[in-house]
């Protein structure tokens, strides 16, 4: 669907699903929003995390539309919000229009959609898409670089493939450093920290067969979780898989 | 000479010049303090305007210790600062240890020292280099993206070059993306707002000979003109030519 239309659609209500595969090669991105008097020390947190938190746009306070979005407007044109208030999850919504603070900053950030859908075009299958799940995701123990009140483990999103695929999933999505790049680890997932493979602290379990290695990606929870560490009177996402969708086209990321 | 014994000898005094030149192959950088409260706006306008303003480092409020300079303080290891209160030029000091404040974050930034030298390498010579002067900058008409309350257009330096060899100081100088990169410019002046090339706003002018065409980059001045526009209660920067240099090496800057 034309990207525009899928926002109109969101917004109106009549779009309420997952945007997962709903934006064609548009790219999707994570959201963090956040009072003003917390901005200087997240955007430092996401330079210094770059992997795990590619900015794309910062929207600064008193803006709505974001300028790879068509008259697009971040309070209603994504179909799921988590609403956070000192740390903990009060509220998922679909429209902060009655949440919205003039002091509110717009962080939008990369997001693995963008890899995956190259991947895809490899010929390779991913197993979560086939299976209609969330992907998986692990607090490791790799610490972030800290910045002000943010700090934490870096989350890793994890995608299993043949073992003879490892190289191509490297290659392709290092082409993508803006989009979390290349993987942070594959194999043994004690390295990284991860005692149990088969209960993933966010999104759904996946299994790893025979003759397939678990591939690790830097993820873009790893800014929510700083977050809820720092335990910002207010902090606002996405839901996971509900993203805000560009104008963008994901093939300008990839770098040759 | 080394990086941590040059810092000291301009900590207690008994080096006062320009540091062009006097630290071998270690990166220096462009110095701009600010009162946190502008700390934002100001990481985004750099964000922003990445080629002008390509930060190295942040050292967060209550931090005078570079992570990229052994033993450091930057409050007194710069042989010349300048203090601007309300965007007006007050005093130039060698120590600003009674002006700091508490709430002060610094932001190292990116300087052309580190790819003049790679164009030394080359084997060209630099003339302004080779007559002992500041190079020559302007402001020119190209309006930089603006964030909160930072603004301004882009300044630039210029380096006269033969014709022959602007291909490859364009080549060279591309390889250090985060130290301005390549040329913005090449040739005539009006095309970017400069309208007499004998006078530049910055630093001192230099003559363009028969057969040699000037070549422009972006300039670490422009934030500083960003936050002069801004004016911010105080803020500081070191001098032109008296920079900050940190235990780096600029050939790890360049990128193949």
């Amino acid at each position: 669907m034309d990207a525009k239309k899928l926002r109109e659609e969101i917004r109106n209500g009549s779009f309420t699903g997952s945007t997962s595969g709903a934006a064609g090669n548009k790219v999707q991105a994570n959201l963090v929003i956040l009072p003003k008097a917390y901005a200087f020390d997240f955007l430092l947190y996401a330079m210094r995390n770059k992997k795990a938190v590619p900015v794309i746009e910062v929207l600064e306070d008193g803006q709505t539309e974001s300028r790879y979005a068509d008259d697009s407007d971040i309070r209603t044109d994504i179909p799921k919000y988590n609403i956070y208030k000192d740390g903990v999850l009060t509220d998922t919504v679909d429209d902060i229009s009655e949440y919205w603070q003039d002091d509110f900053v717009t962080f939008l950030i990369g997001c693995s959609f963008t890899f995956e859908q190259a991947i895809l075009d490899e010929g390779l299958s991913i197993k979560h898409i086939d299976a209609g799940r969330n992907v998986a995701m692990y607090k490791t123990n790799i610490a972030t670089d800290p910045a002000g009140v943010f700090s934490g483990e870096l989350v890793v999103s994890m995608r299993p493939f043949d073992e003879n695929a490892v190289e191509t999933v490297t290659r392709v999505t290092e082409q993508f450093p803006e989009m979390h790049g290349g993987p942070v680890h594959y194999g043994d997932p004690r390295e990284i920290g991860i005692k149990d493979i088969g209960h993933p602290e966010y999104g759904e379990s996946i299994e790893i067969d025979e003759g397939e290695l678990p591939v690790f990606w830097a993820c873009g929870v790893t800014p929510q979780n700083a977050a809820v560490n720092a335990k910002p009177r207010v902090m606002i996402t996405h839901a996971p898989g509900y993203m805000f969708v560009t104008d963008l086209e994901n093939e300008d990321y990839r770098q040759k």
